[in-house]
């Protein structure tokens, strides 16, 4: 079993291209003969430019876009890591059906459609309630659509065993992976990240403590919101379950069978997914920051198609970005993750394409050049 | 004559009320039920209170966005300060009214009117080419207005001469008052301000330097990207016209008649209008904000009404928006004024009402609340 799903996940991994710096180049050209001085749109220039190189498009498109949340349990919860208890998760996983969460609105607000993909949730959902997979919710021209992709009911607590076997972690990737390309084959141009597992900042710190070697202190923040003791604490049980645990650095998979979160092997899997497919992935926050370094780790021309979407104010996400090489696009502060600041920053891409596509050039619209 | 608009002037600043602290301590409750973690959502909570605040809705709206681009000319082109020969002004205002400029890209993409006012370009427009005053120009649902309000061709040289008499000056602030009534009576809830007008930075640093008392070498810039001869140059020009015209930098309108600009004035005037009938301003870039500055100068509480939308490459931004006392929301690097920046941030304005009018609650939701 090991083997045929390792092969499937390699396979992957093994179809992802390099972006293509020869459209770059063309569509940077192109970008100068338009009608403003040359590099006045700053940053909305470069992120056009990676985009045609992402998709090989000299003039590249981002609609639709697709919201993917994968929800997850994590049985690292019992030791009272974060300021909401576990039944948070099934409920907001209710609220995301239900359109009332703050990804489902900015969702709206950019025309995007929203998969909420169940991939370890630790109860059951109640289908009454949560809709048959694969019901569509139409309110005001959205869909949300859900997916039981269900591995196993939420991880085991990594401070006493491995958080899932090395064969579920592998299938939390390949579940990624074919729910991205899934919503690819539905005609989306461009994939927005998110997710919702209570006690996930936990499993991406302690993640993020084996891929980058950096102290727990440096990297483990307050979540959505834990006091100074919590916080202590959250840092004293990722430190022992390291000591218990010993992920190898050096191999992704069992760093997320060891310690990591369902919910975050999918993320990554989306993220391959959508690279293998020349799809550009807006990256959200810290924990989305963690599985995009997942991917990159496992295929390092993944990075190729990511843009960050924001600094998080999770103390964290500095070191993951470091790592990932990545500038994020927006400052906001924020915090919430389920893919929200990916979904605020789309507009930003969408203007980049745009700017290619519809602006004038010097020559059509008679505009005199610089002076030079 | 100045008697008389000058009072019409007062009557407008007289009717600025300051934003409402009440609204925003309700919708700052009502934030709070929200079903996010207490301040995840960071900038765009703090941003739908001051909106709150602003327009004295508890649950505040800004759709439908009107941009105003003002265009005028400066007879400080003369001395060679800019890349971009002047005739390139009336081009762009062409460029404007076909629709191929970057903020009409950007105002397609956010569904806003656009309204460009001639307050003093030096040539007189092919009305064919432009159309004529109030024509509607339909494309893909978009709104492009032309409105000649053109206060004299282009100011004097500065360096010789003040820029405008005080009557054209007052004239200025006036036209964008009533250009700003108008849109708001046509139903706009949210004014995005923005500019052409070939050696503007010239200008409007001339003018900075007055109110901020800073000096030409931290406050001039590249503008549309000069060369370091002549950025030299344009530091050793605005200080001789300082010199020579000895602008009072108690006196805001004296200030913009000796070393001002008309766009730059009916930019603030417009500002004065929008905060009058309590709607959302947001302040483009450098010029943009020096806008702000002087009509903040004219009447305080007219900064409650202003949402800088991004820091500028320019480097003479941080000062203005230090002395505005005003975080930009975003950092793009950019540095093509027209209102592009304001309206790229518009989207981030958008989804901080829809927060607060479309996110379920706690209790809506059934959602548990924080453990504490």
């Amino acid at each position: 079993m090991n083997e045929i799903i390792q092969e499937q996940l390699d396979t992957v991994i093994a179809s992802i291209q390099p972006k293509s710096a020869t459209i770059g180049e063309q569509t940077s050209a192109y970008i100068d003969t338009l009608t403003k001085p040359p590099g006045s749109l700053g940053k909305l220039e470069s992120l056009a430019i990676e985009l045609a190189e992402m998709t090989e498009q000299p003039f590249p498109t981002v609609d639709s876009p697709s919201v993917i949340v994968l929800a997850g349990d994590h049985g690292i919860a019992e030791e009272g890591v974060s300021a909401f208890p576990q039944e948070v998760t099934v409920q907001m996983v209710h609220n995301f059906l239900q359109g009332g969460a703050a990804i489902n609105v900015f969702a709206r607000q950019i025309g995007a459609s929203v998969q909420i993909v169940d991939v370890g949730v630790a109860q059951e959902l109640d289908v009454e309630t949560a809709r048959q997979p694969d019901d569509v919710h139409e309110k005001s021209n959205e869909t949300i659509q859900f997916m039981n992709k269900k591995i196993r009911k939420g991880t085991a607590n990594f401070l006493h065993d491995d958080a899932m076997k090395r064969e579920e972690a592998i299938q939390a990737l390949l579940t990624g992976i074919d729910v991205a390309h899934r919503q690819i084959e539905e005609g989306a141009n461009c994939i927005i990240v998110g997710e919702m597992g209570i006690a996930n900042t936990t499993t991406s710190s302690a993640m993020l403590a084996v891929l980058s070697g950096q102290s727990l202190q440096s990297i483990v923040g307050r979540g959505t919101g834990i006091d100074l003791k919590t916080w202590v604490h959250k840092q004293d049980v990722i430190q022992q379950a390291l000591n218990h645990r010993q992920p190898n650095a050096d191999d992704p998979i069992d760093v997320l069978s060891k310690v990591g979160g369902l919910e975050i092997g999918a993320m990554a899997g989306v993220m391959l997914g959508a690279a293998a497919r020349r799809k550009p992935i807006i990256v959200d926050g810290f924990i989305s920051t963690v599985a995009a370094l997942l991917a990159t780790q496992m295929c390092e021309h993944a990075r190729d198609y990511m843009v960050v979407a924001h600094q998080s104010q999770e103390q964290g996400h500095r070191i993951a970005l470091d790592l990932l090489q990545k500038e994020p696009l927006l400052d906001l502060d924020l915090r919430l993750g389920e893919g929200s600041g990916a979904a605020l920053a789309y507009p930003l891409l969408e203007a980049a394409t745009l700017m290619v596509k519809e602006m004038a050039t010097f020559e059509s619209a008679g505009v005199t050049d610089k002076q030079s």
